[in-house]
């Protein structure tokens, strides 16, 4: 990290590993308990949600609305939800690759997953690789290792090459699930590769960028906890022995397996970004009430459009369970086509709901003195007395609402969220090509024949 | 209508006539029998959907698809549900106001309702009065009459005076079944009134405009056949028998009754709505690949956006099921906030459909010759040779497909559908009013209060 | 039309021909006569603005004026811009063509402009093609006359055959001006092709579609004057004499005599968009007057969006006026970014302005009953009672804002008008063509690598 | 400063000392010269431009032309217009108020105003008070210095009290000039006051936040270079000479003040903001290049959109210069629609802008590893080979490209840019308001009326 080599227990990663901590301590959580544990399919032990396979739409409704509000908690991503999609898209496409190959990644698999549950562990899903020529397949790119590929099989196992960009929680997960990131080609082959190691491998490499609270010095809230970290992952001529590799060679099926992730994970976001959207949403209507403001109808308006975004996507995550399917494998799926209606809709969403509570919130945000100011006798003094917003509400209330606007609009970790916000999981532009490619136009297209009275052929 | 008296049967009214009678004969339709109807929870018998009280979250699934697959055979509004939302608003309000009042409403409601089922009635919901100054109340309007109100208390009944406005179907249906448009005060307890009559009840005068599809002659197609008639209903001291009055003069419900009929009119547009939006994307997808553009991008995204409206409103409809509740009177009302945010979005979407319709179009619809010069030999030989689009596709089916767009784009009876699809069962303000009364914006700021630092007091 | 044989001076080209008129009346007009007047540049003569080449920013200017403000008095297009911009494309074309390839067309050109002007003479631009399959050049579409094209050159002119879609006013103006339709290549010489004919040229076949208002017995209004004809050209074997011919087989000029046709015309949008917007401004205003909602917040925050929409295009014109360039052969030409983004912005906001009148309205424009009810005694007293708005303000008055609401709205003719509003002189996807293709986005490149620190090579 | 003393040369201050430093040094610039010196018409001398009251509409032109451009080198707002733009609005406003009321402001200040522009001077326009509780009037907030008024007129000047919110550059500047922020009534009287006094006067406390630029230690870019201070400006019962008073208790011209700061300092946006919008074209284009993206048509759209965006405000810019007028007192002011609707087009866009440049840019800006794993051997191989893009761009491109990205989308200074960019200078809802106050709606309510055939009183 930025030239120096940093232990897993450096100050510069406990934002991140505090979000993983609110996972583990929820589950002493009373309100939380029951919607934060589940019973193992495997063992019928109680186990944390976030390593349990979906077996019924119920399971995805309560993952939907535990991540909701272990959102609220942390202020933002609760990122433990990666590994827990990496293991469901695992658990039906290696039923799949068995099914169409006669191999037997399956068993392995559920060993393995037997393995995560009962040591609770935590893993980042590496999927997104370098990519170098955007424009070009894995074969295709100049320099091979561009995607990560199989360099060599050996009897044991396999030797993996190659980089995944940034990878959340990479840094401070257990292990790192290794997926791949798009639909192969057969001169692809070497590339269709999925495999689980430990983060902390000799040969994996993680450069790693933290995107961390402002710092707090006298202030102190939980928005300025908890903070991501992400790496480029290397994988540096990484041997994985064969009862941890989980795709190899079946380039058919990559794109099952790709989408799959992207299924579950976006099933995920149904749950995060209706958390995220409440928290701005509370943000507004807060500093809306202290700016005596609330009564004014295009303020109105502007909380219904956060609402609306926030339960419209929400919706999208409910409708996915309702009209999802049980694979053979027993695992349950989200329905495609709501999943990726709500994603796409959280992710055209973002920029525009921070520019409502920009727009609510006035300037101030933007230049709102520093802590020492708050401190400082000589100049405390001047701030309280001009900060005042409506009667009845303190300066300071006033000042750590602005403070937390601060941070959600002017900081460095806010821009990272919008981005990640876009981006993570699939921005909306790969959102429609899903749809494109998963949605019955050609029953639409026969309603307007109908209509129209043009003839079948 | 235009300043002739015309009976119920006179040609112009044909196409709502159709409209209805769809709801009819589906009954016989094999793949729709199952869910057009449903068992009378009163007499156990089959009745139609259309009559039938929402017991279960499963009811509301299936009347929202009901209405999705019959809208599609109409190409628009199937019109009947406004009869079916307003008994089953009834249903729980006429419950509530006894328990408040002592009074015997919902008997007499439920009386009302066996005879409505036996008979497969048909009604129309009059809601929405003259309203004269929209920023008066009721009882401040210079003239009293600008809201319906009762004029007269009677032994037997009461007698009504005033008018309801834009009243769908009331000229082809039943019955009329009046309600409240909004919360009163007491002042306005004259105005707390609800009723059922006849529809051609002599003291009822209909104005009516029709908005019929424009005309075939020569290429008849299903689009063409049915239309919408609304109609001015004026009550002229009407006279209402005891038994066919569900409420009067206990304002303080009738907020109850006016939000609960908007509530489950409400629902119904989440299966409405979207059925418009597949024939705008069918329509969308048929022209694109006629004229062999559906391969691009921004065909890709314009598509995707309009199956994205489509399903997150009907996500929206699945939600507001899923997460309804069980009234005491056995009725199962629909989630207001998934409702609402459902219809919202889809009242903020028509214009920007019929845009990306044209969009993909191109100006054709708008200048496409007569039909008559389809058939004049004279001039349909250039017209076929130059109407010719990809390789593959009849002229015919070209020229087809552009007279549906023009239709759907470019006729009295679009314009009258997007004002309809607007503002019908409530603008997207009204929308908002209900999202700002009913969402727990509370819970949100206390979100944002404890990731703040801010102390609850 | 429609089967039947139908003269210029047919009942059903009258609104199109009073939309022409108007050119000709407002030169008697005092306070129109200074813009709609200037001074031809070929003789000196004072010719009307619609026939007069361009010569200075301030030409433009008055141009743009004329054209905003002629709308207003139509309701809508004032048609007689094309043929005006036709004449100023070819102006300074002929021009290039002659000095790329030393023929004499420039000469040939200003005496037909001579003749144009000194006869005051109307002309429909007939530009859009048949095209047949959008994904193919000319040359190679199967049928060689889907794009109008030369099949014969004689001695004393050529011999043209094809087809031109949606020419608007062509079957009541006196000339018709063709001109390519896109760029070509070598292989599409044929097609390369520009010329002006009589518009009732033997061999020139026009089947024509007509949008005309609503027809009004009692109410009359201009709104319900003035109407659309469009036209499929054909020009069937069509022979062309050398002194009307402009541009034949010099296809790499194709290009600049489509864009400049384009460039020009798009110019008149900035001047005829505007218009409308203010039409649609002004009736929102007055609805919103009507219904007492003038002060709302959100009402005004739409009504200064309209606002907005109009200054911005027309900005949009001044600019392209004040940065635009003079020709060496003296023409002034319009900024090419400038005009289009501001035709582009106008053209990406047609049905959000149709949204926002819908929205100030509410349903009555949809199911105003009709005129013929506002004349019967027995009805007009119920509906002048209940149709009653804000006091002040007679029943009359408020009859006649919905009837211009339903006609703008609701009409065939209003859906027409927003086709032709997103597709007349090119869509906004056409712009966003022209803007990749000629704005400097190097330039904003190299501020970009400044600012990031990357050296230029 | 964050509790601390701090001197104007510290450290901390130098990113906005040099933005303005820029304005002086660009004097010497061959290619900018001409553009940023202008004649004083008081004295006939050369001066800079960022001193100079326009006396003409090409004046405005240059200004306008010299902000973008001199933004484009500080990679953001250039900051001292603010003080051009008060001066400007003093230089008309006080000739106002003088033939209202017989006073000397305008003699008093056109001294000020040589002094000014013989020191070549800078300055804070200090507008935005505290406001306390914004939904009552300056006299009745509970604390009456929550707007800055006078608390005692002496002979030989006033004392002032209260506090200005957000000012820019107040730390930096020779000058503070402070201006009403709104309209005043008669018992605002003693809020009704405007003055100049050095920035470093005793009784002006500045209590000061920076937003500047993550700081490079190796690889250096101008983006890193410049930055903001802000101030809360306190006048603690600070003295002001009479030759410094420009309004005192003139409450009518209050709002003319107000507003006319507005205005010049809205039609600097229209300079500013087309070349924020440069930068964020000219980055997105840099990184749609390198991806290899350049050639989709959802990237060529998205490009067209920033164009548009930044073309239309410049736009509005130049229609206000051309259709602005000369004031008595010889100063040009500028056209209030055309101003508002610019500033209130880029205002709306902000953030969408943003948003397109995360869009085309991907995951990476938010995750870019640090500078020293660029530094470090160790790691810098691996991410020299795997942050590659296209061929023929050098891996230091790339990484200098998303660095640049980076900051300008995920650090403290971009999130208080875009918060700037919507309230700096007035929000869109406040552009909303002056429309409201000044566009003719009446005009267009007429042309709405005629048509509707309604006849005017």
């Amino acid at each position: 990290m930025n030239g120096r080599l940093v232990e897993r227990d450096s100050p510069e990663l406990l934002p991140s590993v505090k979000v993983l901590q609110k996972t583990f301590d929820l589950v002493e959580n009373p309100g939380f308990k029951d919607l934060i544990t589940a019973t193992s399919h495997l063992t019928g032990d109680v186990i944390n949600r976030f390593t349990h396979i979906n077996r019924s739409s119920d399971d995805l409704l309560k993952k939907q609305r535990m991540i909701r509000r272990a959102c609220h908690l942390t202020g933002g991503c609760i990122q433990r939800c990666m590994g827990c999609d990496a293991i469901n898209a695992l658990s039906f496409v290696t039923y799949e690759v068995d099914r169409a190959y006669g191999t037997d990644y399956h068993k392995r698999f559920l060993k393995y997953l037997e393995y995560f549950q009962k040591n609770d562990l935590t893993a980042a899903a590496a999927q997104t690789d370098a990519k170098g020529n955007r424009s070009l397949r894995p074969h295709e790119q100049k320099d091979p290792d561009l995607y990560v590929h199989v360099v060599e099989k050996r009897k044991d196992g396999i030797v993996v090459k190659g980089a995944k960009s940034s990878i959340t929680m990479a840094a401070v997960a257990d292990e790192i699930v290794c997926l791949p990131t798009r639909a192969m080609m057969e001169e692809d082959a070497d590339y269709a590769v999925a495999f689980a190691v430990p983060a902390d491998s000799e040969k994996v490499k993680l450069i790693t960028h933290v995107a961390n609270p402002r710092p707090r010095k006298v202030f102190k809230a939980p928005i300025a906890d908890f903070g991501f970290a992400d790496s480029f992952v290397i994988f540096d001529n990484l041997f994985v022995p064969w009862e941890r590799v989980f795709m190899f060679a079946e380039w058919p099926l990559a794109a099952l397996l790709a989408h799959g992730f992207a299924l579950y994970h976006r099933h995920s976001y149904t749950g995060c970004k209706p958390a995220i959207t409440d928290i701005v949403t509370g943000a507004s209507a807060l500093v809306a009430e202290y700016q005596g403001i609330t009564e004014k109808s295009h303020v109105r308006s502007k909380l219904a459009h956060l609402a609306s975004v926030a339960e419209l996507v929400y919706s999208a995550g409910i409708a996915s369970a309702v009209e999802g399917q049980q694979h053979d494998s027993g695992s349950f799926i989200p329905n495609t086509v709501y999943v990726n209606v709500g994603r796409r809709h959280a992710g055209l969403n973002i920029y525009h709901e921070i520019e409502i509570l920009t727009d609510l919130a006035g300037g101030l945000p933007a230049t709102l003195p520093f802590e020492g100011d708050f401190v400082n006798p000589e100049t405390k003094r001047y701030l309280e007395k001009y900060i005042m917003r409506k009667e009845g509400v303190s300066s300071e209330d006033v000042h750590l609402c602005f403070r937390l606007l601060s941070d959600m609009l002017c900081s460095s970790l806010s821009g990272v969220s919008a981005v990640a916000g876009v981006h993570g999981g699939g921005s909306p532009i790969m959102e429609e090509i899903i749809i494109a490619a998963t949605y019955d136009y050609d029953k639409k297209k026969k309603i307007a024949k109908y209509l129209a009275g043009i003839k079948e052929n």
